[in-house]
């Protein structure tokens, strides 16, 4: 077992090592990268990428994980429930022909830069043949992966958040349309208390990326490990936890936007932020799952940013620069 | 020699591959990385280089060039051209040990950070320690790669610019020093007929930053193509012919030295836009030598960029921004 505990890590080392490319070319492209980058880039990587399956789906890699999995009771907790991960991982991986895998890591670096374009000019036709084939991807992916216990949409939703499929939301978003639903018609029929008008104006940009910066610090958002950035559609990406960033996306004729975007976004960087450093050296680092991270960024913005109590000690600021 | 060629080429893609890794870290790295990022990735890029080397040291790759070599002949003039710089390239990098290799490339990634931190806080003896295990690296290098007709410093002066060594510096500096020196002492004696008191004011940085977009339109740096930034020391860098970047360092108390740069690096940068795309996709493409690179910037800074004419054009647009 300790050969195999070896060839596991030192695999999952060159793994992660891959990790960084993803990180560094999803944000370069999503931030600055040139427009006319993308054709030649996407060749690289997809080499890159045929190299990281070969490596991830290595049969000596296999049969490593397979190894510690049935010693899986000897393993520390960490450990253990990564190589129950990998195992399920790998699996699946191996169901996907590599050349529709690298196939697929070139499509979505073109269509990146598409989608952007298709935005700005408001134009869906441009982006539609590279959705299609994303789709058409991902219809085939079903086809390869699917098992006897797990088929179609319910593969999707175990990936977003694992033991949950169709029965289970079914079951939760029954529950908010038969309570929540009739209480939130009923809240929006009420007289608000409060007087929007002042969100219906131009705001600076630049006067926005001010207050930005200063939620930079309410958050505590640590300048010496995080970057803070403009994109087309606002996300948080991270390689470690003593590299976090996220972007914002300012509009003029919406205040609110950039200001809930930013401390929504802080919410999962300061989760990622908050990972022990111990396990960036393990497969185990970054958020739990999507829930879990979409719980940090949710309280953030909305039980902490949309409180009274946080508007009182952060308002005279911002009418500083709003007045 | 068919067989031999496919896996050259083979093999050439998967290291122009990573050459996009060594592109965008660089790029984050002197332009953005937050300061305590680069413990994490040095590891990371460690292992991908030790992957770099292997594929680049692969006894089937070397062989493959070996026979390329033996018949560069039929080759048509790009290959055969490549397959002895490649030669040449393959034999030296087999000669470091491969963990020495990695050491160095972790310890560079590592380096660049400490080196801004000693250069802004003015503190040599931060940066001290790096740089003598630079030197100790660069030392050891020249032990392990030296051979019969080349030795000691001429080995880098080899890799600046092939086929120059002391010999011919030594007869180029000695003529300069005879023929130069005493005209540039002579026109120095003589009385300035420009008033430089301008010079010694102070000029708002964004003000630069407009004048130095001005300039990229002025010199066609196409913005689909390029991008312009800040960083510690200005550099030049690209991947492909379609994403080219430069970096300016603007300083408040000096006009001149942030618009000459960003025209030197310009220069630079023009000079690999204009390479022919269709050398994207061999090892040949990127500027020739460091000769040629060099001699294409200064071209653009001191014959176009001081040039009184250039300055009958566009000096009304910076007296604009600095009346």
């Amino acid at each position: 077992m300790e050969k195999a505990l070896k060839l596991y890590q030192e695999t999952n080392q060159k793994l992660k090592a891959f990790y960084l490319v993803m990180f560094l070319h999803g944000w370069d492209s999503s931030t600055e990268a040139p427009h006319d980058a993308m054709e030649y880039r996407s060749k690289q990587l997809g080499v890159l990428s045929e190299m990281y399956y070969r490596i991830s789906t290595d049969p000596a890699y296999e049969q490593a994980i397979e190894t510690l999995y049935q010693n899986k009771d000897q393993l520390d907790s960490v450990l253990s429930h990564e190589v129950v991960e990998r195992r399920k991982e790998i699996v699946k991986t191996k169901k996907i022909p590599v050349e529709e895998y690298v196939k697929y890591q070139e499509l979505m670096t073109q269509a990146y830069q598409v989608y952007v374009d298709a935005k700005r000019s408001s134009n869906y036709e441009l982006y539609k043949p590279y959705l299609l084939k994303v789709i058409d991807f991902k219809k085939k992916y079903l086809q390869w992966v699917k098992t006897s216990d797990m088929k179609g949409y319910n593969i999707f939703l175990d990936e977003f958040e694992s033991g949950f499929s169709i029965a289970e939301y079914d079951l939760f978003f029954n529950t908010l349309k038969e309570r929540l639903v009739p209480f939130a018609k009923a809240v929006s029929k009420l007289k608000s208390n409060y007087n929007k008008s002042f969100t219906k104006k131009s705001f600076s940009v630049d006067k926005q990326r001010i207050f930005a910066n200063y939620l930079r610090d309410v958050f505590c958002f640590d300048p010496n490990r995080t970057v803070v950035k403009e994109s087309e559609h606002p996300f948080t990406t991270n390689n470690g936890t003593s590299d976090v960033r996220i972007t914002t996306h300012y509009h003029a004729d919406n205040l609110q936007s950039a200001i809930f975007s930013a401390i929504h976004e802080m919410g999962h960087g300061l989760y990622e932020l908050q990972v022990s450093k111990e396990l960036d050296d393990t497969m185990s680092g970054s958020g739990a799952s999507m829930a879990m991270h979409e719980s940090q960024s949710r309280m953030m913005e909305n039980m902490i940013g949309r409180s009274d109590v946080f508007w009182q000690r952060h308002y005279p600021k911002l009418l500083e620069l709003f007045p």
